[in-house]
């Protein structure tokens, strides 16, 4: 049964207050995921299970197929939307929000050693903004990667928006951040994974790139790219362009490279 | 030399007033261009050419080579950040504005004729979106698409945040508009085209698909997609994802689909 919610300084509600100021400063056990889409990935199959939810009272009706599989023990709040702006500290379109609990990241080693014998991982490195990121664990969830791999530079996937643009992806796809790059690939090495750089300079080129069963595809910030003493110790890998407009955003170069690894055998 | 402006209501700078409303109700005869990325664009390889620059004062040394460069009947106003911020009608961080004149839109039978015998071109059906337009045009930049084609509700890729997006791309790729979807395939299947609808429903796989000497890619909205008329009368191709989460964003998807079809025979 939804738990009507009139006052805005209800403390049961307290973690759904001021969502953005939260953000900013980084949420360390829980964070907040918001909208349908999303919901319904959190509900159905995420890594993650809610602890509660605040729903605008309008909204409640179109989400009864989800409210009733969700384990009893979680709160739904309702509230309308007068409420329920004053609560979250802004304009909250989509009257959806949820708080989750995070899950502990487990080290790459630990993560790595789980997968199968063929495996299809993406490693990012110096990845700081959240629309990118998002959008390559769409990519990574719609071609069936099996993991994610992110160093200590590359933002955090379970941001608010980073979740809405990867529409739940990132609830889906399992993650864990290296202590550094350097760490990554060689944990991705001694797990004998084919670690694959792309790079405007790499020396193969994507099209024709034969993949091993354990692949990883390792990505660079648009802009500064992957670290020189990273490329000189990985095969480095190409996506030729037109003359002249040598620029691809690099979640769009995910999709590109992981359609190509997912469909190669 | 730049011209300094020191009034933000100095008639010269008339075009640069309030950008956001007047983008909002669109531009006929002109567009906006910002940013140093889209210019230098707009200075090199644009089908476009400026009609004037305004420039923040602290912005101009590091374009001295791009104005060294322009036509001297070209004005370039400078102006401090305060005032560029009361021309414009909101701070403009970047503080690069160009306005540019549009091109007369060709016919698309005409614009299809001008194209070699060998060319791809990308056909946009109700892409409202200016992210994704841009994204598209980015990628229809990055591997040489010939042609862009725009049904009636597709939104305008000379808006100024379609623009940045594409990183100047709308700026470079020819494109033009057709009365209607109906219209657009009609041409293209006149001009010789193989025109190729990417669709979840599709019969063929990206993968496995060879493209003839000319392949037009037809795109529509996520969520709706294609309508079925035009699947019907269409080679369908998809792109298969892994089970339950069958969704990529419609940038990411022209980019795995264009470097299929450029690198293809």
């Amino acid at each position: 049964m939804p738990i009507a919610i009139s006052d805005s300084d209800d403390p049961r509600i307290e973690a759904y207050r001021a969502v953005r100021e939260r953000d900013l400063v980084g949420r360390e056990h829980r964070f907040v995921a918001e909208g349908e889409v999303v919901l319904r990935v959190l509900a159905r199959q995420s890594r993650f299970a809610p602890e509660s939810l605040l729903l605008a009272e309008n909204r409640v009706d179109s989400l009864r197929d989800i409210l009733a599989n969700l384990p009893s023990d979680v709160p739904v709040y309702t509230a309308n939307r007068a409420v329920m702006d004053a609560i979250v500290g802004f304009p909250i379109h989509r009257g959806i929000l949820a708080v989750v609990r995070r899950a502990p990241l487990p080290p790459v080693e630990e993560l790595l050693a789980r997968l199968p014998e063929r495996a299809l991982v993406v490693g990012l490195v110096g990845l700081a903004n959240h629309d990118n990121v998002g959008g390559i664990f769409r990519n990574a969830a719609a071609f069936g990667a099996d993991a994610v791999l992110l160093d200590s530079e590359t933002c955090d996937p379970l941001y608010r928006k980073a979740i809405r643009v990867s529409v739940g992806g990132a609830l889906v796809v399992p993650f864990t951040r290296a202590p550094s790059a350097d760490a990554m690939v060689q944990a991705l090495v001694e797990a004998k994974f084919d670690v694959i750089a792309l790079s405007p300079s790499g020396k193969e080129t994507l099209a024709r790139l034969e993949r091993s069963p354990r692949a990883a595809l390792l990505l660079g910030a648009e802009g500064p790219g992957l670290p020189a003493d990273l490329l000189a110790r990985t095969r480095t890998v190409s996506i030729p362009m037109s003359g002249g407009f040598d620029s691809l955003n690099v979640a769009t170069t995910s999709g590109i490279a992981l359609h190509h690894l997912a469909g190669t055998k």
